[in-house]
């Protein structure tokens, strides 16, 4: 684990900490608001509340948060120190400046600034070298892209430092190699905002109109594939240079005023006012951010399914989590292998938990019983594998979205083949379901049982003695009939 | 059903055939292409593919396909005429007369135009009135956006009857009220691309290095929400104004080059061409097309979760169906309520559908017979609902991504709280799982079991009696137990 000295709390700052914390990192941060704390804490259970959702992975103890009042007491201790004040040089380069005269001198400095160029901010810096821009995205804990951009003055270290430690906390690092002012993606975002600021301000549409015509269309088609891919896609078999000989000489249509700004007069900032009020719904920001978060986490895990873009990065995570995270053993209790929160995606129209969310834990705490048993994927390559057969279900209770599930495991029986469990899906100490399942061993290649090997049987084997000792739960065994009928 | 006239059937026209033959409509097809009915092939077995994983609500049959060989033979019988020719306004003028001479007089008459205005084609139709822009965006099977455009002589009714068709088939009609080039989706796309070129041009980045930009960070937003909207939540508490102050000031500094647009010389032609290809890592537009509408569904299914753009769109889209499929009733034959086919995220670490995608299909299936029955939106407001108290789950071989489930559901008994159901989950003929569950009938108000109503059990008992004939399953009512130890 390591420690983070942050300087600044906003938005962008308060993401970072989130973000830190919940990767189990400590974090030491600066910000001379006095209402920062009350800030970093919403930032913080918003956080919170996204990553139960996004991710089955086992993240690790959450990280302190200590509030530092100076700029030297956030950085001193610090492995890594990330700035995120307002955009304005002199203040950043105040900061930076402090913090690289009281920092270890061999840690890395990185700036949040949306556009300001690395080597201006290089200026007064006791050690340059390890300044990079570290660019990221709002909601800052869920967006995966991060801009990297060197100054002149920075050392091919510093970048490469900066890539592992936000790609240790699930981030994609995007090398900008040309030093330029707003670097990659804020160059493209704001020529897009410059032209939906004229078409409100010449009255041709609305705010809610320039934002349907983004997320009903060419949006959802930019969560998957940038601009190019997508233009390779509509060009068709015949290829890039036929796509840009059809619609290259649009470029040079006069549909854009791209050449001024309009300016921000007071009619124009009361209409943006008013007009995004309206679009609004009465939703306060703070709705507006769960809103936003539930849809990125829903879109993320769509493509985590496809492995592409930001779903491989969290594919990537996920399976670096689970892979630092040691399962412990058994000590005679049932195994509380898994936790996960009812997603707004598994209710019914009834509005609880559809039925098949109580085998889905259920399923994802027998994986997991799995991968302690010893069944990784070198076993599974071999061909081993357990097959669930049958699962007993019983319904006991009704979980809501929002509502923390957890699967009590455990062992009934076990043989050479044969793997007996029983799971209890709880909220809290309420028991929702239980599933009683039996599952068999089989050679994958054949499809037939067969025992498994002899390391997995002495791991179920360790896990069944341990459980010997529980008392059977009264309902094993239990079959599903109609009462008879009152006579 | 309509029967619908297209002009044109590339990229954007055989996107068009596509979305209304899956909804149900016939299509008469004018393309002078003779490979058109291959590429047409390719977009239908695309759409399909999309469509079998995109919703379970029952699409009706698909409607005919036919190659006509005038503009008069594809026209002359229409309800709707869409014409997507490539965009020279002199070919189009050509093509919208013709047809505004053979066409119905009643019948409205759309142009996929992406950018020319509606005024300008209007010149030489036989009824203008009838003429507005219907700019789709591709895959146009898949995402919901169209913009309207009146031209200077459109009636307003020709503008919502043209909405009217595009909701009728699961799209969101954007209304453009000011007649401009380039409408208002394509100014934003365009306004980005011509960035995203100059980045390249100027050696700042490769095309893959602007898509990352684009798809890690916030093209991620887009698909949820456009820019206004991101942008105040972005502000914060303090609101719009206070952003524009911090930002707005941005949109004057020198970052883009947008007074000009590069030229497209064959050295830059070159780069995009060589770079576009490294991006497609070998991939043929075939199969990116895949991923694309693969990656489009399950984002769209994401946002469905929420209710949000254009997940609100297919929540609506699949309520009509639903509503306008009437369910057909029992005929002593277990029934066949549900099809789906195994997603790419049903698929667990081993490569088949996870265990709980039986039970998920199967509570599908009982979902479908509940509505049978009479549990509609009403019957829920007054609170009364059948749970699922017991299931017994067992699996019997794997479904892999691809398969085509089908359930079929025997009612096993009923009295008048309790409902016991058998659902057999096929493949084929293949039986991979059945489901054994027991239903109680409740009030949600008081959590208590209670008799349904009348016309429910009235219901049920028709098609519990009608299902007395059928042999029980041989494994109703079976218990899970370890088998005896061999002595």
């Amino acid at each position: 684990m390591m420690r983070i000295g942050l300087l600044g709390g906003g938005v962008i700052g308060g993401g970072w900490a989130a973000r830190f914390l919940l990767n189990g990192h400590d974090v030491d941060l600066f910000d001379p608001d006095p209402d920062a704390p009350r800030k970093l804490e919403r930032v913080l259970e918003n956080a919170r509340r996204a990553y139960g959702r996004l991710t089955l992975a086992p993240l690790p103890a959450e990280g302190e948060l200590r509030f530092a009042t100076t700029v030297e007491e956030a950085v001193t201790a610090a492995d890594f120190v990330q700035e995120s004040a307002p955009e304005r040089i002199e203040l950043k380069r105040k900061l930076l400046g402090a913090a690289s005269a009281a920092a270890r001198p061999d840690v890395v400095i990185a700036s949040s600034t949306s556009g300001l160029r690395p080597t201006e901010l290089q200026t007064g810096m006791t050690r340059p070298e390890h300044l990079t821009v570290g660019h990221p995205f709002n909601p800052v804990y869920l967006l995966p892209l991060v801009e990297l951009c060197a100054g002149e003055r920075t050392a091919r270290a510093t970048i490469e430092r900066a890539a592992e430690v936000y790609r240790s906390v699930g981030m994609q690092p995007l090398h900008v190699r040309t030093e330029i002012d707003g670097f990659i993606a804020d160059r493209l975002l704001e020529a897009l905002w410059r032209e939906a600021l004229w078409l409100v301000h010449d009255g041709v549409a609305t705010v809610e109109e320039v934002d349907d015509a983004i997320r009903y269309g060419p949006g959802l088609r930019w969560s998957i594939m940038g601009t190019f891919l997508t233009y390779r896609i509509a060009g068709g078999e015949d290829g890039v240079r036929h796509f840009m000989a059809q619609f290259g000489p649009a470029l040079q249509w006069p549909w854009t005023k791209l050449t001024d700004v309009p300016e921000l007069t007071n009619e124009l900032l009361d209409r943006l006012e008013s007009e995004s009020d309206e679009q609004a719904r009465g939703l306060s920001i703070a709705e507006l951010e769960r809103l936003r978060d539930d849809c990125l986490v829903g879109v993320l895990q769509a493509l985590r399914g496809q492995g592409v873009g930001a779903g491989e990065t969290l594919r990537r995570y996920e399976t670096e989590l689970i892979g630092a995270a040691s399962v412990a053993g058994s000590d005679g209790a049932p195994l509380r292998l898994h936790r996960a929160t009812v997603g707004p995606d598994w209710v019914d129209y009834n509005g609880h938990a559809s039925e098949s969310t109580y085998l889905r834990v259920a399923g994802q705490a027998t994986d997991l019983l799995l991968g302690l048993v010893g069944i990784d994927d070198g076993y599974l390559r071999d061909g081993g594998s357990y097959y669930t057969v049958e699962t007993h279900l019983r319904h006991l209770g009704q979980a809501v979205e929002g509502d923390l599930l957890e699967v009590a495991t455990q062992v009934l029986g076990a043989d050479e083949k044969r793997l007996h469990v029983y799971h209890r899906v709880l909220r809290g100490d309420d028991v929702l379901a239980t599933a009683e399942q039996m599952l068999l061993h089989v050679d994958a290649r054949t499809g037939r049982s067969g025992p498994a090997a002899a390391e997995v049987l002495a791991a179920v084997r360790r896990i069944a003695d341990a459980h010997a000792v529980l008392p059977p739960p009264d309902d094993v065994g239990r079959r599903i009939e109609m009462p008879a009928p009152v006579a």
